[in-house]
């Protein structure tokens, strides 16, 4: 039995709120549950030095947790001086995912930068950060497509994410904190809605898994990501 | 004319949410116009190494703007290694103010962390949050008493803030961002609801102004802040 | 009584020595009583990137104390790798204050840095370090006026600082250590020599204060300010 | 056909020179084709403070690469004063997968350092790295068993890891710089010798990739670690 | 001929003024020509913690120059958040140069900081921090033995040190700023006023010297510290 | 008697294998006895801001020690986020020393970096580095050479490096940690095959020492450079 009471392949409720970031290209609040994270797209016309004049855009995403979105307040980064390894590591998957879903040379010498800020932490921050940067940066794609700044939207999927894991030994839909700090092993599933693997991070957290595991979580990961990619194009009206 | 149509004398819309952050032990949402901050406050029971041993509280804040709660997108404090002098003068300005209403003899060696995160920016943010981070410190403080961890509130007084300057030569109160970034003179005023004075930071922006304009400042100030004060008491119920 | 024996309304003897910093193209050591702070002006032909190529100059400010300038050594900041909130407070209010009695239009695009480093501190070392830099610019910028890279000194005003407190509930004016380290409120006031207000910050230290004792602080400071300036142009000769 | 000329399902030469560090508690020198990584465990008496008094060991791990064990030169990490993202995940990585295959209750309050420095890179230095780090890991608990420090060894498993990717569409085993560089997929996979998954990290490096894919890159995988396995025990004498 | 006008084994113009910073236990504002250097002793009764429980005590320095002590304005190290290599190479050179004339062991558990800094620099400011340092301690050293706080200074010897070198292939003592930015091999002396080395490097700046060259140098430095030293007893009356 | 049972005068066994960094434009792994020290020289086609567009060009170093290459383990500097002052010292000392032995007009606008990694330390690695990094640039230099990117090596003589020190009161050539960490006193002599000196660096560990014992030391130096220079000589073939 689930804490949450969940069936184990039941995700939990989501909404994806577009807009809230006003002055932000693009913006959404997705909440996964309990968690609620600020995803902001800013469109910049130009690229970072290692891409100068080579007729390609760029895509590229910052996260952060604030202070006390957990259960007990961690140290601010920007305080402490730096980024942990766990942000460097999250930002990275976002830019990664994102970038697989875009045609770069299409989108021309601009940087889409995902900021990706989580108000509220239950487990899945990782998750619902990628899946609400896509509508983010969709977003932030229609409104230059609409301001003839580019001709036809770079982009070339639909992307979005979900962690499975071993709970009490059974394979379980998009962890909860509670499942996620007992699991026996935890997946983060990067897919796109048309079924291929962008990124998958699968971890033992005690003892190694086995490949018949592994696949029973990579299918349920493909149930979330499906109902996910719903409310993705619901969100985008 | 203000930007906005509002008279010289007009607060913007306010709204305080209470309970935002699911996980802190006193929270709320404050908008003031479309500025936003989210304010938290953390409860520890251990003091900082310099107050060890003599029976006195603590309560500090630390302040943070998401990247693209502005126009342009700011650089991540966090990437960046470390917080800007404004940064550093606002979060001190907070814990002032709001230490400057507490008995820290009756809180025993706790520290409250007021953690005051921008969502959005419209001006006015550092007002809007200690506003906001004295209605998290009172929720705090309420919850630990109905836990019996204290006796009695520390609270000794009811401190809000807003910002007053000169707007094409005429004092109005709560700037917002228009009239913030064309404003000839800048006051921050920290005031008790009952006519104290905590803390004034009046700056000339372009040429230095007189005794006479500071007063006008300093009585719109008031309005506002008995405005802002019943806001608070509405939101703590 | 105050620990000095010093009456309400007397500031601590006063001296500047122009000159001090031999490489500088302006400079003095100011001192205040038993503050010290050595002040410099470097001219430099470019300005801060923000700033290129709108015909205006800029000036602006870096504060330090050096480690045992206190009664106990403090931390050397450059060992520590990074300035105090505190210490950026202070740099960018001196910065504020000169610049606001500058006609930056005719500077053209110089910028000149104001070193204010304290070599013994006894209260009041932000307020010196403001007496000081201004006489420090003005000689920078007679220098530049001399050697005809400027036609005429862009300066528009003389600006000088002195703190005022309320010391066991009397209004005092210049507050050494152990007046500031006890005062009920303390304020830091940046007057011109005309009686315009440039910048004012009031602190409620234990309680807030009342409107009557912040007027009775401002009026003690503009009899400072007055003194203070005569002794400025005395300095410039 | 490889730019190697190897078989898809062909290792590079390896060996596994044991006690290169000589004052290190294990240590060994990996080298998988071009790619040479120095691998040292430290032993210390102490774990973090967040494990304090819990009669539980830690495994951690460091990874670095000098500055011109690649093609080009890179920043010296010490010099730029911090450590990249892709530094941190490695090392992250690496610590996870040795405390995979270890019990931490049988360790005792202990602490084993892994420092993995990359002498040259050609390809796969993470995953040469977590081959190489479980022998120096092995060495340094048999020495800790040999002075009766510890009872048993508490390793559980023997872990080691290849990276496999798609190269024109082919899938293939141990990617080497040339490939890796020109790859479609890539995915890591740290395994165990007797067919557990401790870790997988795959992901698209321009368009999505099929399951069927996936899984023949994993089925390559436990050919390669298989190999690897009879290198390490042969290194363990 | 020397820019200066001075014989080649001629020293500048010496003065050592006891006392400049008022709150130190021993302090001194040492000038050499136009080279200035405030010295500060700081005494504190606990060591580093790798000297705990020993008996030792310790002696140490930290170095800075104000950001216009020299000709063209250097970064503040504060600001730019962190010391540079000369800095830190000489700070550790004026500790070892005075823990090399102190009893440790008479000093008891106590730690004496010299903080040096260059208010004015005109070549030559490591070897008049050495000299100015040795004055500082001695006076702070005298104070604890009239507290009875040690029962017999830990001195054992006089310490100072010197520059010089070959100009225009002369050996030449006590370089200023042009000398030394021209010279063509440059040492720093520190020596006893006894007779011992308890220092040397020396320097070739564009091509080797010979032994000869550097025998001239040291001999010309045994000079100059002969010298120096009795600046030093006469500073401490 | 030493430890190692060597004579006073007698060099520890030397080695040099040149080409251990494969894509390094030069290399070598130098081992002085224990002490092994990986230097690799990389050419860039450009030189530092200060250097540009005056026809000269640039050799510097970069030097680091692998946390487990000593007896215990020290901390990565990359994961403190500096490098120390010894570790600065000691590549501004190699950087020097090659500067000694290059006419860098006939170099050109390129910059040569040498970095020097300790990869196992007992004593003397800073002259051990001098030592292979003369090595490795002069392989790099040919390496110019021969692509007639440069039309003759800039290289003008010959340096090599070896520390010497007072153990139990007699002067020994080529200290070991053993002796390094008990001497009374301890030179790294950076000299020129042909005679010159290039730099001298001589401490007291304890007390000062005397001008016939520095002589001894100079004079062992030169014995163990000669045997040095020929190794160096067999390495480049």
């Amino acid at each position: 039995m689930r804490p949450s009471g969940r069936a184990p392949d039941a995700l939990r409720a989501i909404s994806i709120e577009p807009g809230f970031a006003r002055h932000a290209e693009g913006s959404c609040l997705i909440r996964v549950g309990n968690t609620e994270v600020l995803c902001a797209a800013t469109v910049e016309g130009k690229v970072p030095p290692f891409l100068r004049n080579q007729g390609l855009g760029w895509v590229t995403a910052e996260y952060g947790m604030l202070p006390r979105s957990t259960h007990t307040r961690g140290d601010r980064e920007a305080a402490r001086g730096k980024q942990s390894g766990r942000t460097q590591e999250i930002q990275r998957l976002i830019g990664r995912s994102l970038r697989s879903v875009v045609d770069r040379a299409a989108m021309g010498e601009i940087t889409v930068t995902l900021d990706c800020d989580v108000l509220n932490a239950d487990g899945g921050t990782r998750t619902a950060a990628i899946t609400g940067a896509w509508v983010a940066l969709a977003l932030a794609l229609r409104k230059l497509e609409a301001a003839r700044i580019i001709k036809a939207s770079p982009l070339t999927g639909q992307v979005a994410a979900v962690s499975c894991g071993l709970f009490q030994g059974t394979p379980v839909l998009d962890l909860d904190y509670a499942e996620d700090s007992a699991a026996g092993a935890d997946g983060n599933f990067v897919l796109t809605t048309d079924g291929g693997i962008v990124e998958v991070q699968a971890t033992a957290e005690r003892a190694p898994f086995t490949e018949a595991e592994f696949d029973a979580l990579l299918r349920l990961a493909r149930l979330g990501v499906a109902a996910l990619g719903e409310q993705q194009r619901a969100a985008l009206g």
